[in-house]
């Protein structure tokens, strides 16, 4: 493929195809493509989607050729008689397909590869192509790629499967140069833990405006995450780190923050340290976030979801008498629950979290939301909180484990 | 708000407004609204993503409106500065925004009802309301809803957090009603566990092709997912459910299943009995989607998740020389495991799970991807399954709990 210098300016819109898409697959392609794009200082303008109908793909891209200048169209290039986008868009561009051996020979290959032995007869569908058209090959998957001229303008058809979306369009922005300045505008995310979105939308704005940029707030269980757009040079992004650092001290997470729990797996290995944890309402959350990261077993020793208070007692060594007399969910549990995992679990540091989900179970006393988060520490410290989150089920358990892991973070930054 | 009829041939698109949308902002919004409409036999033609642009909102309403009777239109209808929906539907429909003073006593309602003396100045603007339109109350939320008319077609704007506009959507659906037979059409969900898609798709197809029938087939992780449109009557639903029983057998999940999870809890609950897992790769994943279901303490114990060998002897008492000879990643250690759960946390049933997710960590005998599940059932009896799963960290991770959910349910269906 030649590598063309393109305008900043240049208007990008993305087609999403998948009668699914319109029901109940949650479309990420576009997020892909956008992060994809925005490494090089391309912004995407629009998203249309549309289902597993001619007329309807046509006529979409037809509308955005009419806008802009590359058009990305994601998804329908499977096997299966609803696949139609290839069909649909060579139609468009009033070109034919034909059968490529080439690309056929490459299925073949990837079928024995896998030990496949009866290639589904459907397949050979994957295996025409548009004429005229660059072919990209597909190294995760059977179905290639195509980006097809019409005019000055590029119509890049790319599967739609996350998997082989991603690397097919990583290799294609590659032969993107942006030709002018303002292309060199970039998207800076800067996180922030433990404060409310409203609050950090009140300090933020009078110091941005000044800067005269624009910016999107996004509300994470997280972390509240600033998208801000610069321009070239580093003057601003530091301004603006130097101002957040002062404002929100051990809350400002940095620029281009990873995950909360990768946060404290730096944390964690930096110390040499290992965390274990107990969880109840959370029901084993917290211990699956942080063992998204891979070598976790580096700083995570396991974590004890002790459902029932039988479980509470056997294997965190709970009292009977704390139970009784202050239930599952309490401060005193929280307590004996980041002992019991700190200690059971061999750790240097432990988290615990207790709480009432719903959205049954709550009382006037111990509303659904109560949540207490205890945090052991080395040499045997202690600390419990207690908090009352809105939200449904998943929120509160969202949030627990997300403030479990504030707590704790911010404990082991403290820790002299 | 007046009950109307509507033509099933009504067309439908959605316009979801965010600049974080075109960023690495998910849309679920299309999905929420979809849902409810298919409730009602109505289907979304086209959703179309705009960012925080006036020009793009008013392009996009505009030419929706030129080809459907009904556009939802979802965010920018927060207090920041960037939401501008509210604006940019007015300004179209050339009607003037004024200030309502019974939208703002009730957002005033809800500050005081959560304890907040202060209330943001930037709220104000949500008190804004679009002349001569049909105002909907935000029980979750600030921000109203509005029901924009031009000519017979209509403009429904609603806030696009899913908490709030799923209420929302709900009522103002539930103002919709069908007019003619075509519309009776729905999308009936059948769910297939255990069974690759190909091999779905290529029974399912033939039998299907002679009803004349759109279908869909969904790979998810959990299952497969097959959604088919029938029109009124249960005839063709029933012969495909036998079917289905005939091919698939204990695979059959029936039509709209509840998820595995769910699957599952019901069958302990019908028994009276309890699980308890033990866990290693998936980090508590199974034991965070079986307490996603409320009231899963009637059914589940808890999760022990070994990640470290220490816990794994230390809490699960698997013996030392078994994890010397044979690895933590072996059909010994996983029946060991097993064994532990299902004693230490006093239950009828476990499963554990023991794999290399990767992406370190493999070798030529112990591939990446390779996990053993293991189930104990009722009167001392284990059963050890090895599978060698594809894909990423997070995708095997995934395929191992659900295919462990697959296995206990079998077993659990075929005890006696």
């Amino acid at each position: 493929m030649s590598s063309k210098m393109l305008s900043a300016k240049c208007r990008i819109e993305v087609i999403c195809v998948g009668s699914e898409l319109l029901y109940d697959r949650i479309n990420t392609d576009v997020n892909i493509l956008a992060r994809i794009l925005a490494e090089r200082g391309l912004f995407i303008s629009r998203c249309i989607i549309v289902g597993d109908d001619k007329k309807e793909i046509v006529d979409a891209v037809r509308s955005s050729l009419g806008r802009s200048e590359i058009i990305f169209v994601t998804g329908g290039l499977g096997p299966t008689s609803d696949d139609i986008t290839k069909e649909s868009i060579a139609e468009l561009a009033g070109k034919k397909l034909f059968f490529s051996e080439e690309v056929w020979t490459k299925i073949l290959k990837r079928f024995h590869d896998r030990n496949m032995r009866t290639i589904p007869e459907i397949n050979r569908k994957q295996a025409y192509v548009i004429e005229g058209s660059d072919i990209m090959g597909n190294d995760a998957g059977t179905a290639p790629g195509f980006v097809v001229k019409k005019g000055k303008k590029k119509i890049v058809i790319l599967p739609g499967p996350p998997v082989e979306l991603m690397p097919m369009a990583e290799r294609y922005a590659g032969t993107l140069r942006v030709r002018d300045k303002a292309g060199k505008l970039r998207i800076h995310r800067f996180g922030i833990a433990g404060i409310s979105e409203s609050a950090v939308e009140e300090t933020v704005n009078p110091f941005l405006e000044s800067f005269d940029t624009k910016y999107t707030i996004l509300a994470h269980p997280q972390m509240i995450e600033l998208l801000v757009t610069f321009g070239p040079g580093m003057k601003k992004i530091r301004e603006t780190e130097e101002f957040f650092k002062q404002k929100f001290g051990d809350g400002y997470l940095g620029l281009d923050p990873p995950s909360l729990p990768e946060v404290i797996g730096n944390l964690l290995r930096d110390r040499k340290w290992k965390i274990a944890i107990a969880e109840s309402c959370t029901g084993g959350l917290a211990g699956k976030l942080l063992t998204d990261i891979p070598g976790s077993s580096e700083f995570f020793s396991g974590s004890f979801v002790v459902y029932s208070n039988l479980l509470k007692k056997r294997v965190l060594k709970i009292p009977r008498s704390v139970l009784r007399k202050h239930g599952a969910v309490s401060e005193q549990t929280a307590l004996y629950m980041a002992k019991g995992a700190r200690k059971t679990g061999k750790a240097d540091v432990s988290l615990s979290i207790t709480g009432i989900a719903g959205p049954a179970g709550g009382s006037p006393e111990k509303p659904v939301g109560l949540v207490y988060i205890g945090v052991g520490m080395p040499k045997n410290k202690f600390y419990v909180y207690r908090f009352l989150f809105p939200g449904n089920r998943e929120r509160i358990r969202e949030r627990a484990v997300y403030q479990g892991f504030i707590q704790i973070r911010r404990h082991i930054i403290d820790e002299k």
